[in-house]
């Protein structure tokens, strides 16, 4: 192992990239991962819900619901069981093993979602987390914001397939999950709101400024 | 509705059954509800997980997990999901409909199995099942108890393909199982401890004497 990547291994770091549909989470996730590679940091780029197999079996269950769908209660539960999962199985060894995690969705989805928008409650939520997951938190959860109109105009652009049981839900929810991420990010050091409605490139530049300081070569 | 069905239609129980694999749960859950019926009380019986087309996804998930297994944290959050959907959509709308629901496990299981011998802890089971469900309490739970020796018989005595991913564990699992039921039931009056190593027929009319003081017409 040479200088540099025991450096890194003794910083690794866990960013979590959040938002509501079509805000471009999962693109900007992958950049910010290749630029990573681009400075030698190994980041393991992963998603929720899902990242291990059995997580992946319940995101099944969460976009597939049987008949009636599942109520708020029975899906921030399977939301922090698919979590519970990912967290010992893929996150955290990932840590230990000295690389990165960039994560495309992690618990502030949920708190917006099911705790806010769908009103389980945040504090519930939070709970839930505490028991699957140890209550881990994220070393920077980017958030990202784009006005809702730009948004429903990359989600016409989607696949039809895309659309799933959650995805689908009227506007209004989705506003008030917008409303919810926003709310959450006020206080919380942790978390950094950036405008996701200009160009890829300017939003990764963007994420990158936020980055940076995580870098050890620089701290 | 004549005025029996009324008088019963007003006085709706939730009985549950609990107790370690092998002890005869299932048998005598469906003898009591056969001898409610000779008394014209309708009675659903149902058992967890499962009960709801959701919950018996879930239940598939929990007898047949993934590689690893699930770890105890996301084992409980799965079972406090599918009772979450077993309480809203069967056991809440048979009990406002009237009827008695008769329930073979509920979260006296999870508080035993996860909670206790998983190492879980009763506080967090019971956490999950107050977010998940509202904590909802059955008026009375029937804890069926057996030496370990004949138990260990009847499970010799089924067919191999009853054996999963919580059955199949060691011998130590299941003492420290039916050492934390025994230690729940010790101070709360809804639960009654029922000795399980008679035959079914005295099983039957033990569990009978407890239920007896439920019925309306003896209220």
């Amino acid at each position: 192992m040479n200088e540099t990547s025991t450096r890194h291994s003794l910083k690794a770091r866990f960013i979590a990239l959040e938002g509501g549909e079509g805000v471009g989470k999962s693109t900007q996730a992958k950049r910010l991962v290749a630029a990573l590679a681009e400075r030698g940091i190994e980041a393991v780029l992963t998603r929720e819900p899902g990242g291990t197999s059995g997580a992946e079996m319940i995101r099944k269950l969460l976009l597939e619901p049987p008949g009636t769908g599942w109520g708020v209660q029975a899906e921030a539960l399977l939301f922090a069981a698919a979590r519970s999962d990912h967290v010992a199985k893929a996150i955290k060894p990932a840590l230990m093993a000295g690389k990165w995690v960039v994560c495309d969705r992690f618990v502030l989805s949920s708190r917006a979602y099911q705790g806010l928008a769908g009103g389980l409650g945040d504090e519930e939520v939070r709970t839930l987390h505490r028991i699957g997951s140890g209550g881990l938190a994220p070393c920077r959860t980017i958030l990202l914001e784009a006005p809702g109109d730009d948004v429903a105009e990359r989600l016409r652009m989607r696949d039809g397939d895309e659309a799933d049981a959650i995805g689908g839900r009227n506007a209004k929810y989705h506003a008030d999950v917008a409303r919810g991420f926003a709310g959450l990010a006020q206080g919380d050091d942790s978390i950094v709101q950036i405008d996701a409605s200009g160009s890829a490139d300017d939003v990764h530049a963007a994420v990158m400024r936020q980055v940076e300081p995580l870098l050890g070569v620089e701290t």
